[in-house]
């Protein structure tokens, strides 16, 4: 069944000790595509401008991503760099230049109003609410945020979490949301404020999957070969919504395997600079290495 | 079957958000020894001061850890003090009085020579080499270490790890120690170095196992109830030790178990400040709390 993303499709410029990238295919939009797009049809919603190159599209297009929702507006598509230190565990943001993206008000083709899984990527919560008004009650919808949002917009944010099933964020956004040091206890308190499913990243470290009848965490993969995490937390929601797509019964059990093929998809992400090793993992890659998480994770 | 620590008895005074305590029993071989003893018997090599209480060496008594390598010393008991912002990750030490620790030059009963299982707490690299020529081979001899000696005690700690087969320590120690920015290439590293299994501790994201032929990793038992994080590492190697003391064979599963187990003793020991939820813990509440571990991590 067919995912809706509805995030940013931009060009990243990053530093990393090991290489540097100008101007690659980036955005959260795009990782989540490439990664969703490994277990069935997606369906991208967002903006570029008319420096948008079409071999970009193209790159999308052959993934299996449906792009009828990219709109092309007069303009630069949205930049960002950012530069990596050390353990590459945090980017520090050179530059943020919005562009058309600053512009942007999500409208979601009629035809994908009734689509079953919806991911809000990582935005304005006034742009997520936007989204959820103008869709039909997905099955799951999931909404990603970050610290930026929980300053600065926190009423909104409240909304959007009484009306998404789901919440991505990471560690420290998970106990600033919700005045909480403890992360067990962050998780629980963010249940109650409205999702039934937390989903909580922590990079090197894994996620933690929280709901009112399930906690559940995983390691990350263990790749010896991390070169740049930029896109890492929206590959590993777009496995987890890719694979639940695929799940007749959203349960425990698919719920955990959901959780380690985001993991799975995610590896590869922080292989290479950009999409280039996500673009380049297929089936049968993120087949191996879910069958090597069963065996480096389970007792 | 017998496991037997060399390290600290001290008494610890400890500030945390929570609260503090005043010069309450601690020390790498106490907290090692109430989590080993949970499994079977311990043999205690250490150095107390005589003004260490009686009833502090009931205390351990009373739990199977035996205390014929105890020496008591004229003069003070080791002291350290330290204090815990934030999420209790790390430990600020305000002051470390050594006392008859700094003389301390451990002397293992010949009773105890053939001990098969044998931990050597965090300390000086010559005195974990002092034990070491002074015992039979072990069935399984593991070391713990941190930054100091990786730092001050180099060419001795190397030689340590030819002679063990086991190395304790945590994820920043195990990158310093095999100069790798990547845990996983250092856990790889450190194999080469000597030691056939290498656990690695990451606190609150669980651990590490790394041998020839297994990678292994378990998140941390999810308490919201963290108070104070002294002695965590060691009653996490106790269990481990521990737990394995009591297996027929080394073989993967008995260590993915042990490492469970050491993970569920250390829950307990966060639990309270100083070592008094360790001590209340039983069999039983170990066992309940593995079960939960197997629930929680297993995909």
């Amino acid at each position: 069944m067919s995912v809706l993303v509805v995030g940013t499709v931009a060009f990243d410029s990053i530093e990393t000790p090991y290489g540097r990238a100008r101007e690659a295919l980036g955005g959260s939009a795009t990782y989540f595509s490439l990664a969703a797009s490994l277990f069935g049809p997606v369906r991208l919603v967002s903006v570029v401008g008319d420096d948008f190159p079409r071999r970009h599209l193209r790159r999308l297009a052959r993934r299996g991503v449906h792009l009828d929702g990219l709109e092309v507006a007069k303009g630069k598509t949205f930049r960002w760099a950012g530069r990596y230190d050390g353990d590459l565990s945090e980017a520090r943001t050179l530059s943020t230049d919005l562009n058309v993206y600053g512009r942007f008000a999500p409208r979601i083709p009629a035809a994908w109003r009734g689509s079953p899984f919806l991911f809000l990527a990582n935005g304005a919560p006034a742009n997520q609410l936007s989204v959820l008004a103008q869709v039909a009650r997905p099955r799951l919808a999931v909404a990603d945020t970050m610290n930026f949002w929980i300053d600065t917009t926190r009423p909104e944010l409240l909304e959007v979490l009484r009306r998404v099933d789901g919440l991505c964020l990471n560690g420290e956004e998970a106990k600033a949301l919700a005045g909480e040091r403890n992360l067990i206890r962050a998780g629980t308190r963010l249940l109650e404020m409205g999702p039934r499913l937390v989903l909580v990243k922590k990079g090197e470290h894994g996620s933690f999957l929280f709901s009112r009848r399930l906690r559940f965490a995983l390691p990350a993969y263990p790749t010896g070969n991390v070169r740049d995490t930029t896109g890492a937390g929206d590959s590993f929601a777009g496995g987890f919504l890719g694979s639940l797509s695929g799940s007749r019964r959203l349960d425990g059990r698919a719920l955990r395997r959901a959780v380690a093929y985001g993991t799975v998809v995610a590896s590869f992400t922080v292989e290479s600079l950009g999409t280039g090793a996500l673009e380049r993992a297929d089936r049968g890659d993120v087949q191996r290495r879910f069958r090597e998480m069963v065996r480096f994770a389970s007792l």
